[in-house]
């Protein structure tokens, strides 16, 4: 195989980890010896689990001598929960290096890398980067920017409405987007919605892998679906008065529920919600003494989170938006009109053109009878 | 060449014919040997002009005889303004016609392929029906049914929007979409807009041959260029009241212009605008004292249009849609959010899940830098 088709297969392997190694980037590797033959592959699993090279070094063994070693990220020189890699390959006695993207943290991007080369490695790179960095949109921004990926979920009729003016909404998406939902959900580190969606529509917000049509995990499958399944998204609810029932879905099953609200909120309320198994943050007040949305992306960026998802009414997505928070928009159109008195897709006071919010259309494609848009924003940052 | 292949170069040449032959169908012809080799090929170009068999028996000369035709269209058996075609194929000794599809009027289906078959001349079809039935959807319905195919073209934001509450709009679609529209239009034996719309924006809505961006069009082009400016569709404006101002630009230009009102308009409003060119009729009244929908496409089909394309605002397209009477959406969506106090759509006004309008979407492409959504109405007739 080629150098490019090499690390094309480790960029497959990290693909494995999308929906498990958060916090940590989804990182593969394949070993190779002189003549392309792959002698060992390993992708990171899971946070606490070992590194891809680490794998890959253990699948190859003592093949490993000599051999020259594809990976999707810069080979980690600190240590975390387990050892640094580049001294595992340096220990290994691998001769070459050849990376997919630097590490994106500005304050150790390329120490790997020096240290390979110190120890007399040769090193090349970066291959294929924009398919690796495509593996990590989020970690990349947290690490570049210290800010999580932010995207929001929304489903519209072929005329921009998401639910009838009274409310009514039981159209909804078919089941091949469903399907898609859970693993947008699978893939973040945290789902956000806002207290009138927990109120209204009740939603449990959890990763249900069985729904998930995970047909790419052919092998492993078991122990990847138990892993999805275990690894759940942080549920975040932005209620400034805590008005979250204690008996919401959203509080129930084994994911935690974080309840963001603001200085003021009532106490018996907090106790009551705590008792029921939430966590409850006071984040400082934005506009309309709502829950100041910077706060609570600084908060998720704390606790270590990539990717978020926004899955809320035109209300709290529109903020975010309006904002210029958002990365990314998901939107699912279903094949319906729902007429001109049905509620908007975002709650967005726009009054002049020249503040319309410029996005750019990246895909689209059925989805089932529905037909998914996904569109990144133009906002400068 | 195999015979399906041969149908398939007839429906190309048929297309050529996809701007000019109104009210006549697009017919494509190809004359081959026993070998599947072409000997004369034609299609109809513009009404009064020779029928497409007549074009490829005059192409192929003597070499007819003995051969086998392939046209898309069952041959005419009926005279108008050209002679009957299946009489010239007899006549020009041919040995076998495979047709497209019968003629879709039920009054004559059959005719021309029972007298070819009482001359001797065997006859096989349909071949490539679908693809052939693609060409004329707008003259199958209005043969069939009696009304002709209804498509409105609306332009959007991604968030399912118009143009500003105020009615701001110069945003609107890029130059691959205008051009695009002009494709539409010019395939349309109708444009029908509403007087609002011209009095705010004050379209032409005539056919602009150089900008239709017609790279198909290559052998003939230019005098297919001529002729594609030359028939220009009919310019209908709604217009209960008659208050289109008699200096509007829909008046000006080559193109006819129809302005449909009803009983207890203004008379001198009336010969006013006569006296600016347009013909005013009375058609009953409907809803409102709006002019009748129905009353309206009888009116176009009496006028032989196949397909009317609806180029108005929010009200008169969401009444086209709310009383049933469209085929077909054709949604450019531009890239941007407008936000929730924009311009709707399609003004209609569903109160309930249960009457939305189901639609069935057929295709979703990029054009430029904006993105084409053309959906079908799932309405039973």
């Amino acid at each position: 195989m080629l150098p490019r088709e090499l690390m094309a297969r480790a960029v497959q392997l990290a693909e494995r980890g999308l929906y498990t190694t958060m916090p940590n980037p989804r990182v593969g590797c394949v070993i190779a010896d002189g003549d392309g033959r792959i002698l060992g592959e390993g992708w990171h699993r899971r946070a606490g689990l070992p590194h891809a090279e680490i794998e890959a070094l253990t699948d190859a063994g003592e093949r490993s001598r000599g051999a020259t070693v594809y990976v999707t990220l810069e080979p980690c020189s600190h240590s975390g929960r387990t050892g640094p890699c580049a001294d595992a390959l340096i220990e290994a006695g691998v001769a070459k290096v050849v990376y997919g993207m630097q590490d994106p943290n500005p304050a150790v991007g390329g120490q790997g890398l020096q240290r390979l080369r110190d120890a007399g490695i040769e090193v090349e790179g970066p291959l294929l980067e924009e398919q690796c960095r495509a593996l990590n949109p989020g970690f990349i921004k947290r690490m570049a920017l210290g800010l999580p990926l932010v995207r929001i979920k929304s489903a519209m009729s072929l005329d921009g409405r998401t639910a009838m003016a009274s409310g009514e909404s039981k159209w909804v998406t078919g089941p091949a987007a469903r399907a898609d939902v859970q693993r947008l959900r699978a893939r973040s580190c945290a789902v956000v919605t806002g207290v009138e969606t927990v109120r209204f529509d009740n939603p449990n917000l959890n990763v249900r892998a069985d729904e998930m049509a995970l047909e790419l995990l052919a092998a492993e499958s078991a122990a990847q679906m138990i892993m999805v399944q275990e690894v759940q998204p942080l549920r975040v609810i932005v209620d400034s008065r805590l008005r979250t029932p204690a008996n919401a879905f959203i509080l129930q099953g084994e994911a935690p529920t974080l309840i963001c609200t603001t200085e003021g909120a009532d106490n018996a309320r907090r106790e009551r919600l705590q008792a029921a198994g939430a966590e409850v943050l006071t984040l400082p007040a934005g506009a309309e003494g709502r829950v100041d949305l910077s706060a609570l992306l600084a908060e998720l960026v704390r606790r270590e989170c990539n990717e978020v998802l926004i899955e809320s009414g035109a209300t709290l997505s529109g903020e975010f938006l309006y904002r210029g928070h958002v990365d990314e928009l998901i939107v699912y159109m279903a094949p319906k009109l729902l007429g001109s008195t049905a509620r908007p897709l975002f709650e967005l006071p726009i009054k002049r053109m020249g503040s319309v919010l410029p996005v750019t259309i990246t895909d689209m494609r059925a989805v089932g009878h529905d037909w998914r848009i996904t569109a990144t924003t133009d906002i400068e940052r």
